[in-house]
């Protein structure tokens, strides 16, 4: 492993334990063992050690949105996005986990441009204009995946089961049942 | 509204902006206008702060699992356990939102009392030895449950319609599909 990941595994595993803001350079220093400049040499400012662990994930969100963009049909298009968001939360499950909710990680975020295929994928997901029941069944997948890849009760499972696990219980979300008022108005 | 009240949603506040570790009771002062003394002397520790954020919802758990406990069928546990969390949920959308993924809340909440209770919601939820598709399920609902509740996009919605929302998308996480195996199973 290269000091430069050995760096980046240190700095995640101290940002699961106190939170992005909790995390000093010195406390990574601490944990490698090494001097806070060594760090800084590397690194000079937390927020550029944040933008290297999430890189490689945020960086995934454009070629998923253009992927499902590119597709003819909604239900295409909602399958796509959907497979591409449940393989990237099973490949980067621990980043995923300690980054998505960090209040500090949303403040980046929210100026990266990944924050647009962000918006993208939940359109694509979604369609335009959706209904509550869609933006609701939306939401909870957002949340849901991100937590469903932590779980200890489901640590024990392996990449392929969790994937199409998700993926099942994302598309459930979605299926139309019966609805009363549909139901009296087909047959009044 | 009370001094400790107004000290609370200061907390949260920074909570939000900074998460727990990266908040001091210096900055809870500075929020306030008043002397570190002065928090000092209502929550001499931020973990009683935390606590007193979060107890209300915590100690609701016990309530919700024994409400659940007490039904007869396995389908009226899951359903009065979901209505409980769902409930509790939208009545503290913002707390649930700021503090249910910090990591320093998590280690308060693994040694509180009130850890026991979620465990029970869980297992009423999923019923004893949930298979894999329940324990997904049960996942995916915790964590969509609390990112739903605090979605930009679900911003508008009043606290009926989240909750009723939310129910119907939980139930739909469980609700039954004929499967291909299951289906061949019984028509050979």
């Amino acid at each position: 492993m290269s000091a430069r990941q050995r760096l980046l595994d240190a700095a995640l595993d101290l940002f699961a334990e106190h939170g992005v803001s909790g995390t000093s350079l010195q406390m990574i220093a601490d944990r490698l063992g090494v001097t806070k400049a060594a760090v800084y040499h590397q690194f000079p400012t937390k927020e550029e050690i944040v933008l290297a662990v999430i890189g490689p994930a945020l960086d995934a969100l454009a070629s998923i949105a253009d992927a499902a963009q590119a597709r003819r049909t909604p239900a295409a298009r909602r399958d796509v996005a959907l497979r591409g968001v449940v393989d990237l939360v099973v490949a980067h499950r621990r980043v995923a986990a300690v980054m998505r909710f960090d209040p500090v990680v949303q403040q980046i975020v929210t100026s990266h441009p990944a924050m647009v295929s962000m918006l993208r994928i939940r359109e694509l997901i979604t369609g335009p204009d959706p209904d509550t029941a869609t933006s609701v069944a939306a939401s909870m997948i957002s949340g849901g995946l991100i937590v469903a890849g932590i779980d200890a009760a489901l640590e024990h499972l392996d990449d392929d089961t969790l994937r199409e696990q998700l993926l099942d219980a994302a598309n459930r979300l979605f299926s139309r049942r019966a609805r009363p008022a549909a139901a009296a108005r087909a047959r009044p």
